[in-house]
């Protein structure tokens, strides 16, 4: 492990609070009466059938902006909204850049870049990470993913490039994900792994399952347990 | 100028002094009895040449370390220097990550990153602008130019790009540097205009001549008075 020099970050779910901060931006856009966290839940589960047709190729590469309007306007009427004026619905669609990170994000990655490059991994593009961290106080050595890449994941190209730009090899370069199956592609592409174990991404309760020891690099709670056990 | 959202900047030259950190690698790799600020100089005159074929086709986009290792390779025996070994002109070549900025800059920028988003629009690749920030302490909210346009300057994408990938229009996005050329064309993208006189750029002596009045939206002398222009 000694060789790491870049850690390279999932985003939504991992780094920041995906289902409270859609659900704050749906109770102050269209008001508290409609269920904000129901249709976080359901925004975000047309997240990855949204993505796919980019990447199988069937259409060319989009931001995450297009495609999340795309599954908004498709949810807002099983939500009895049909009639969301379109300011509303741009000034929602943003929701996505107005995420807080989760409450060790901030402390833990300030420590983890003392020693390490940080990057996301994520399939945000460009002006999202940009007005989330500027708006968080999140600290990106560089912005990767989204436009540079050009693909979504599980597609290889944003692992290897993670690696590519900083000038680095696969192992040199973690990822830091709550999702086993990013974490899996990640080390398909000899990536090295740390999970963080995010209870509450779908609520509280709602906890996932631990993958199973060894399975990755890492296992922690925070990214302050992370930088602890990167010694840093 | 209030609709200004982010500030695009040179690095070379602008945010920092390459001829006197070349010229310090020079003395640390090859010994001090190497005229290192003359290397600096013959290395930076390859420069725009290097990049030209880049810029009309005839060769694939290739990142500038490439390219500066192809204009060492050339420039070495015109110094005395045709036994070089690999590994001191692999570590010579990283010179260009080890720049330090102006005084003023980290003080300047720190102060803009208040208000404004803060990117390059350098020729300048992921790594080497990530190397050269960490190394240094400067603070960009993403990292653009480079691999991210696949273009050098001044060709019009990567002035197009640092509004588009920041989600802005042009006349939103103002760019800061100490060449004129460089800000005309920007200029021809719409972009805002800020000159910085840097006056020892080419050595103490050797100053450029500050262009006219007027020219451009801004002209200053340090990323402080631009600052206070600015309001912030």
């Amino acid at each position: 492990m000694d060789q790491v020099q870049a850690l390279a970050f999932d985003v939504f779910g991992t780094v920041v609070d995906w289902r409270e901060g859609v659900a704050r931006e749906v109770a102050r856009v269209l008001g508290p009466a409609v269920e904000g966290r129901a249709l976080a839940d359901a925004w975000r589960a047309g997240y990855q059938p949204a993505m796919e047709a980019v990447r199988t190729g069937a259409r060319p590469w989009v931001n995450l902006d297009v495609l999340h309007r795309e599954v908004l306007d498709r949810i807002l009427p099983a939500f009895g909204l049909n009639t969301v004026p379109e300011d509303k619905k741009a000034d929602l669609n943003l929701a996505w850049h107005r995420l807080d990170p989760w409450p060790d994000a901030l402390t833990g990655m300030e420590r983890l870049r003392r020693k390490f490059t940080l990057v996301p991994a994520s399939n945000g593009h460009i002006a999202l990470i940009v007005d989330m961290a500027r708006r968080s106080g999140l600290r990106w050595d560089a912005v990767l993913g989204g436009e540079v890449s050009q693909a979504y994941k599980p597609q290889a190209k944003v692992y290897d490039d993670a690696a590519r730009l900083l000038g680095l090899k696969p192992e040199q370069v973690m990822m830091v994900a709550a999702h086993p199956s990013d974490l899996a592609s990640a080390a398909g592409r000899g990536l090295r792994t740390a999970y963080v174990h995010r209870p509450d991404e779908y609520g509280r309760g709602a906890a996932q399952a631990r993958p199973a020891n060894g399975r990755f690099d890492y296992s922690v709670d925070s990214f302050i347990e992370l930088a602890e056990k990167l010694g840093v």
